[in-house]
């Protein structure tokens, strides 16, 4: 096989192929070789695994007679998408990581799979090690499955993780994690939700079946969580955790990416750290939950090598096809539910001080015919920049929205509510 | 199909292939009818499926050209093995949830299938609904895993923690349980730890391959375990779980399955009700969790028709062959650890009250240069039966058995001490 794009992923999974041949073999009755490894700017001597040649320009490796399999671990929508037309279109099977690729391109892609019978392994493209997709399409396979939720992103939960466990703000959390190596210089995709949206698209799409544009996910991130919401947070027995949720009722897809505020003994709240989880409900198998590290070259790369020996025993039999596609072949379009069901709120509120803020907001809340389940002001707070947090009882999310709007618009308010949805 | 032994299992196997036939087929382009149900006492008419016959003999099924699979759900090593047997010799794979059949005859079945390139489904066997027998023969398939171990018996597990969230005792959780339909009129099987051993010897062998005999597993229960036990986990901040655990280290198998002593925040004490879990750990994945309902019609039946799907895909293209055998081939045996690693331990004494128990309990505990870390005796206790709590400091198991064994034989003791591994 041939990986292209060596960073962390490629290399890892070389590494697991170079040392887990034998137990592979005995495990699985096929042997995996590296052939050759693709990086623009090169593969250092040291890292090319044995037996490999390496070069430059992935175009050289679509050709290759001793290339029957082509990883894509580079990363990006362009260059990516190009090299797995090209792959497929000359016969190769491919496996990615690549969600954003998925997300984005997954109609044409798996379209062109199922034409020319060839499979393409993406197990490694959501939850890193945990292997979901495959627990999806196989094992409940006989299930009408009705949720599928979780924890998409390690870097978001670290950062969360951090905030409650040592009482930082946001902006110290995520300037550490980049310094760790958990966070790219530019955090949007993790931190804005995006990378958990693309995620869900692709879970919510094996689950369901349908068409489904990532751009029709409501996404809210983590980066307006402050030290004084996990504070509260605590308070109420709770921490916040950023949750991708699909959920079909009988008016459609429930679907968005966003912070909840999850109870201290919920499972969700265990997660800590760049784990995941994800929990799927079906009508015959109840709730599931599966958890592990969500990203890291190690479990990535176990993943990329799971798919990789579901191919070459294809290759071994003589019998290729395109594998779990079927949620991506439907042509219909997951319906959005325009009637999303009550659920609670939290609503943290950061004003400059003045007289009547707490009646004017009640005020606003009880128009909306909201029942504000609790009300917390810490003492001694700054005056110009104070925080207090409201709970309220089950509403839709359009009502809360249409009160959250209306609080935005007082000018007492120094920056926009944080709203957090209750679990 | 036939589906034999048309109980609880059996029908709700049944049940989803007629209520999602449709949906199996989108999701997997194989079409699932059950032609033929068969139980000893017979099946009540409003029972057979559509289209199906109805019999009293499975031996009439093993040779019949519309069966093309044979499901087994009758439990036991009797006649299911002979079934198995039979099906296999005829050339029909097989669907199993019969974990006690497996641990004690896999060997032999697993050869017989092999040689005749014949699948036997067994996803359902271990763990109900959850699907780890295909994440570790598949998903980890390019890892070095290290342990399994995990909460495979939910009777024990809904007796345990119908103790702990209500106060009672083990006798009144376990009459409750019967009458709810939770555990047998012969509870012995999942109170003392057999069904969990069985899973456990399924499970090792899969993940390290080898043989290994269920009566090497060193197995306790939870017949034992009192509301007392239940109490003082509590002021440990701890709960019990029946924990069967497998990990591979320089000296060979640690393999057990025992009662744990487990942090009330640790993901095992998180698992409440009939629910299980399983824990896998891999050099490159990490740790993963996987949890879900262990048993039930549905859940089980959920099991068995991911394994119809998968051989119905077989038999589609014509190509069949054993599955997920290779842990059961390896002929070498799983050596067992004769240096165990230091742990910590929960004893709990009961014994009639007089001078120097104390005195004598902790003198016996030093010599074999144990270190106590906690000691708790409670107030107001009857006094010809007063309970005690020791927990030790880390030492191996042969050595805590010594002391064990020397406090046991003190005349003082109403009943043997309880031993509560530490997580």
């Amino acid at each position: 096989m041939g990986i292209v794009g060596f960073g962390t992923v490629g290399q890892a999974t070389a590494d697991i192929i170079q040392q887990h041949a034998d137990l592979i073999e005995w495990r699985s009755g096929v042997r995996l070789a590296v052939t050759a490894v693709c990086r623009r700017s090169g593969v250092a001597l040291e890292h090319v695994p044995t037996g490999a040649r390496s070069v430059f320009d992935w175009k050289q490796l679509v050709h290759s007679n001793d290339i029957d399999v082509l990883v894509e671990t580079m990363g990006g929508t362009g260059e990516a998408l190009h090299l797995l037309r090209s792959a497929l279109a000359n016969g190769k099977p491919v496996v990615t990581a690549n969600k954003n690729l998925l997300a984005e391109h997954g109609d044409e892609l798996f379209a062109t799979a199922v034409s020319r019978n060839l499979p393409i392994g993406f197990e490694a493209s959501v939850a890193g090690g945990i292997p979901i997709l495959r627990v999806i399409h196989e094992s409940t396979a006989g299930d009408r499955l009705r949720a599928v939720h979780g924890i998409l992103n390690g870097t978001a939960n670290y950062i969360l993780t951090q905030m409650e466990s040592r009482g930082i703000e946001f902006d110290q959390a995520l300037a550490e994690a980049q310094a760790a190596g958990f966070a790219e210089a530019d955090p949007s995709f993790d931190i804005d939700g995006l990378d958990a949206r693309d995620k869900l698209c692709i879970l919510a799409r094996m689950s369901f079946g349908g068409r489904l544009s990532v751009s029709r996910i409501p996404t809210y991130g983590i980066r307006t969580v402050r030290a004084i919401d996990i504070h509260s947070a605590d308070r109420l027995e709770s921490t916040i955790r950023l949750v991708g949720s699909a959920e079909q009722t009988k008016d459609g897809l429930e679907v968005s990416v966003r912070p909840w505020l999850v109870g201290r003994r919920s499972m969700l709240a265990k997660v800590e750290g760049v784990n995941n989880a994800v929990f799927l409900v079906g009508d015959k198998i109840g709730t599931q939950m599966f958890y592990g590290r969500g990203a890291g070259g190690d479990a990535t790369g176990a993943a990329v090598v799971s798919d990789l020996v579901e191919i070459a025993r294809d290759l071994a039999s003589g019998q290729m096809s395109a594998k779990r596609v079927s949620g991506f072949l439907d042509t219909k379009h997951l319906e959005i539910c325009q009637k999303p069901r009550a659920v609670s709120w939290y609503l943290r509120l950061t004003v400059k001080d003045q007289r009547g803020i707490v009646a004017r907001v009640a005020e606003v809340i009880a128009r909306e015919d909201i029942n504000i389940d609790s009300l917390e002001q810490e003492p001694h707070m700054p005056k110009d920049r104070l925080s207090f947090v409201i709970t309220v009882e089950p509403v839709s999310e359009p009502t809360i929205r249409k009160a959250v709007d209306e609080i935005n618009a007082f000018d007492f308010m120094v920056e926009p509510v944080l709203l957090l949805r209750i679990e």
